[in-house]
């Protein structure tokens, strides 16, 4: 991989492994927006890291992350802007080398540094929960029951900018040491996918409300 | 779900609906058992948090992770032991309610909380190396060419005491407000499920090495 675009801070820089590193806005979106799920870390009230999983949607240079008002969470990251690390990663294959030295995995993932900013009108926070409804499953937002004024009281939702992103990649065969090439040990790559299943109707579902074409559709479908 | 082991510190205890948490050795174990990819967080030299994603393997009450000697991860925490927090999570499925505020997601989630120690003797490291190859891949360990002492030496091998380790689980269709059940909105779960694909040999391997049996079962198989 060509790193034509240079890092954006000294702490955004890949450091090790460099060359699987990339700057470039294309790399970072492509990645952002092929999965809907971070893991966002902080570091709590008590001095101690705090690595929680969580929805968010992307949209321009801005990452959306939301969560309910009691959050421990959001309630932190909300007050005084404190530093968040954010982390995604899709996994794309296990990676078996003749030498368990050489092992990998192939990999999309992204870090982004940065203080997230709390949303505080209902415009602009009505707007963030749809870009994240719709980074998760196309079509939902339109279907569902909107959020009331009350729902949206009870929901916190941050945007973190993508000023401080990186992307880190591996992709192709193993790298082995030279001399291994020649041991009789099956080397390649072992292709992970992750699929969604066929949606199942609430239990408590009238027969009559059919199953929508937006969730019908993801069926087989790449889930992330 | 019951709650009939508690938690094991203030830390650990799961505040947000708590009625999702469950702290009893089963629940943890199975949870980390069923993956080997999980995010990392840690307060970087510059104070601020950073969270990386990496391979891991459980034995009884440890938890152990690896990288190069040279990584910046391992090197931090290796140092003068500091506060990590190590997240695990499984996404199980898209969890579709009437109104966007009820939407969820299914996934089981194991969170820990501790300090590593840095595994000092081969035979320790072998060990923990020879646990985290076997999570990922059953077989793999007795087939690859062993990590020579040189290989040893590059590596650095953490073992972080599940001590501090408490499990969060979704399951079941979603809860909307009783009102809510009347609207004619599709409601129910998408499952979400991770598989391996055919396993792709390297380009330079020859072909009389066969794919072996540890490999080959994988194809279809659930992949985490």
């Amino acid at each position: 991989m060509q790193n034509l675009t240079p890092p954006p801070s000294a702490r955004t820089q890949v450091r090790r492994l460099p060359a699987r590193g990339a700057y470039d806005r294309e790399t970072v979106h492509a990645i952002l927006d092929a999965a809907y799920l971070c893991h966002v870390g902080f570091t709590g009230p008590d001095g101690c890291p705090v690595v929680i999983p969580t929805a968010y949607g992307r949209k321009e240079e801005m990452l959306y992350l939301h969560g309910s008002a009691a959050s421990h969470m959001l309630r932190t990251l909300a007050g005084e802007p404190i530093e968040a690390c954010v982390t995604v990663t899709l996994l794309d294959g296990l990676v078996l080398a003749r030498s368990m030295f050489h092992h990998s995995m192939n990999y999309r993932s992204v870090m982004i540094f940065g203080r997230a900013r709390e949303l505080a009108t209902e415009g602009e926070k009505m707007e963030a929960l749809e870009i994240i409804s719709e980074q998760i499953l196309k079509g939902r937002w339109q279907a569902a029951r909107l959020p009331t004024a009350q729902e949206l009281k009870a929901t916190k939702v941050l945007a973190l900018p993508l000023t401080e992103a990186s992307a880190k990649i591996r992709t192709g065969p193993p790298k082995d040491e030279a001399e291994d090439y020649a041991l009789p040990i099956w080397a390649g790559v072992v292709p992970v996918t992750a699929t969604y299943g066929a949606a199942i109707a609430d239990p408590v579902l009238p027969a009559a409300i059919a199953m929508p074409d937006h969730v019908k559709k993801l069926t087989g479908r790449g889930a992330r």
